[in-house]
């Protein structure tokens, strides 16, 4: 059997069928190729079966033995050769550049993600419906939740809960329904085939009584973890959210420490951590949390809010909720897409990132964001643009330049590369200037630059027929002779490259 | 003798003076009033005299003992009467509100304070001068160095240095001098008589070779520390600033770790702890700090932005440099006064505090900022007009009202008063409108407000001559009717007052 570098190699056990194998039955695997060793759990999958899975994180020959209190399986061996990547598969994300994101092998990851909370739950043909919607439109990330939500703009009951019922009415975590689960593994490996990540939002609040979810044990959580970890852990796209606005729980922030904890101490492979926030921000200093994700379209409504959040963080920013293009009557839903493109490059230009999120209503009086479906709105194209202008982006990441001085939010690479958004203003023509920060190369005097307008709103790109050469440098800026004469109307940017 | 609770019981002990007695004299004392016990250390004062101060946290009777590896000083044992405090004299400040300070007996405390770095370096004259200029400036904290200044700006080379050289041109920590420590004791005792707070800054990068004092070891540091703190906590106004721009010293962050873990320990009283930066923020999560000193001018240059400093940290949030009014050349020393006051209003409607200084060139071709003196500069009278309305607020705090949704940024105590700038838009009048956020009191149709007026640079209060009462009450918002007519200028605010 082959696999390749960090895809997954799944192998299928039988063992008892009996009392609860769930909890009954232990089982883990250590993986090892000779020079490093790996240990996942394993899981009971129903029906007798037990799966193991694993990631190979490095080409090799991997062999594996089991351990288990159930004697029919402690003790089986076996092996597989993991093969060298195949194309397009550039291994799972991790932080680079302290602000930013890549691949294992070096590529970099520029988020631009959407959010469809129950798209797991929908019935299969609206499934895949949002699937195709969500690739096609380019976006690379995908936010959605584990657990079914409850409350407004639900149109749909899901047929299938994560859980078996006690007798009192609440939930057995001790007995999942592995079907359910089955349908998030699907997911994660549905999305991983698109090459877009999957952000697992482990709890949520939205439960509103309808189902009791919310209202999990602290043991109960680490059951449920338990089980979910064994079963998505070896997905290289996996993303975990512990929860979305996790403040509207009912729980101290003690809780939550111990879950990232616990997350930590089992996922083998560290991938990514992060929670997501309704009014109260959770410490995101605090080591075991990999980047922040942020909920406040406040902080990209003007530039020069976000960055500050990378100063008091040092970690990738994704705001993963900046209100949504649509026309609810709630405050979060009725954003104009000229609105919510304009959000995302005012998080581009403050060195962080953004989600984009639908809620128009549609035919089954439900949202976008809820239940999926084709897009309606007119910003996924506008985003895909701005993802391609973040792919050409040649280095690790966009940086603020001159920080806390640039009101008007210069990113880029220092010497080489800048990008500056014009925002709702409309200048008739952009004198050439760019910052000097303190970091990275400096500007000097013969540095040359190639400048290209960039209209945000119609996707185009214009380069501008002169070539800029610095004439003086400053302290923090530089200049060079001539401006740039821009085009009427908003939203324009200029992507300035060093050219010699 | 009696000694008022929170004020200096010292007593003067002598002892040996032969070989290195700072660094051979261990001397502690251990205060009782039969119920609490707290040790202090005592120091050594140069000339065989040893000096133990404490500040009694509660009125009442007071014995101490002496331990020491002194013969002579150890076991030695004494008392005296701590009485209730006099008029004035509310205590050290604390945290209070999260992100608001109180003093001991509960009394509100506003920061509104100024920046003289090298104040107790100067000669007597120019010591006094600034003294003075502080208090009828009606700063209420004055943020100054003990190490002075060496580098640009600096028209005077002190007399004094706090430690002893050693042959090889270093500093010789374990060999302080008394008398220039006296001049710091002073200092903050003057600024307690006028009711300042002294945030005393311990460290700092601005030596530029010229001294060395910048350059001293860990162990150094931690001598130091111990010598400091045994000599000035004491003093209830002080303030603890590890360092100025801390990142601009060649050190790893966790040696600054380690001086706030040191101070934790070695200050009896927890007085106030935290450290500034230049383009680094220190981690202000870490429990040993109890408010952000953040410099970040531009934090405050346009609102909706301090305040996520609140969010991320969810501790009090001072400013300590938002750049200075004054004409030097340098991009942080030549704000005009209306932009230093308008940033002070920004700071407030953002629920965070700010410190003023000034760096007009002065007849030394020094910077007030740098050696004190009379202020030229007119922003401090309207400091002072601003202080006055935060005094008035009959609360821990003002808080913003509708976080991340308000974009004009009101704060206030909800339910209860509120205050709106209206920054450099004049509109020709207001039409009543208050944010309703999610926590405190509920606004409710009748609730009925008053209205004031406030010029912010001429510094007026005009009532309006109308009650307001709600007649309208949403999810986010409340509305009465009528309007407020606003006068022709910037910099106008709006303080509303629930009256029934």
């Amino acid at each position: 059997m082959t696999i390749e570098q960090w895809g997954v190699f799944e192998t299928v056990l039988d063992g008892p069928s009996s009392g609860n194998p769930f909890r009954d039955v232990a089982l883990s695997a250590t993986f090892s190729n000779g020079a490093d060793e790996v240990t996942v759990d394993g899981f009971y999958d129903g029906d007798g079966r037990y799966l193991v899975r694993f990631s190979p994180p490095t080409p090799g020959h991997w062999r594996y033995r089991i351990t288990s209190n159930a004697a029919g399986l402690d003790g089986l061996e076996g092996g597989f050769r993991a093969s060298e990547p195949t194309a397009g598969n550039h291994g799972p994300v991790f932080v680079a550049g302290m602000f930013h994101f890549a691949h294992a092998d070096g590529t970099p990851y520029r988020p631009v993600g959407t959010t469809v909370y129950n798209w797991v739950h929908q019935p299969p043909e609206l499934y895949l419906e949002t699937l195709d919607a969500v690739t096609e439109a380019g976006f690379d990330k995908l936010r959605f939740l584990v657990f079914p939500q409850g409350g407004n703009h639900i149109a749909h009951i899901p047929e299938r809960f994560p859980f078996a019922r006690t007798d009192d009415g609440g939930w057995d975590v001790e007995r999942p329904d592995p079907e359910f689960f089955q349908q998030i593994d699907g997911a994660v490996a549905d999305l991983l085939e698109r090459g877009i990540q999957a952000d697992v939002i482990i709890l949520h609040p939205y439960d509103r009584g309808q189902y009791g979810l919310d209202g999990l044990t602290a043991e109960q959580d680490a059951t449920y973890l338990r089980y979910l970890v064994a079963r998505l852990s070896a997905y290289r796209n996996v993303w975990w959210s512990l929860a979305n606005e996790y403040d509207q729980h009912e729980r101290p922030e003690e809780r939550w420490d111990d879950v990232f904890r616990q997350l930590e101490a089992i996922d083998p492979y560290g991938r990514l951590r992060s929670i997501h926030n309704w009014l109260r921000l959770y410490d995101y200093n605090k080591p075991w949390v990999t980047h922040a994700s942020i909920q406040n379209g406040w902080a990209v409504a003007e530039p020069g809010r976000a960055v500050l959040y990378r100063d008091a963080y040092r970690k990738p920013i994704v705001l993963d909720e900046i209100k949504y293009e649509g026309d609810t009557v709630e405050r979060w839903g009725n954003l104009t897409p000229e609105e919510l493109v304009h959000r995302f490059w005012i998080a581009t230009v403050s060195g962080v990132y953004a989600s984009h999120g639908e809620s128009f209503r549609d035919e089954r009086d439900s949202l976008h964001i809820v239940s999926g479906g084709r897009f309606q709105g007119t910003s996924p194209a506008r985003l895909k643009f701005l993802r391609r202008i973040l792919e050409e982006v040649d280095g690790v990441g966009l940086d603020p330049i001159d920080k806390w001085d640039d009101d008007t939010s210069t990113v880029g690479i220092p010497g080489r590369m800048y990008l500056r958004y014009l925002g709702r203003r409309s200048p008739g023509s952009w004198a050439f200037w760019l910052p000097q920060g303190v970091e990275g190369e400096r500007l000097e005097i013969g540095d040359r630059f190639r400048v290209e307008i960039l209209d945000t709103w119609h996707m185009t790109i214009t380069p501008v027929n002169e070539i800029f050469e610095l004439d003086h440098v400053g302290r923090n800026a530089a200049t060079a002779p001539g401006a740039v004469q821009l085009p009427a109307g908003a939203a324009i940017a200029l992507r300035i490259t060093r050219v010699s």
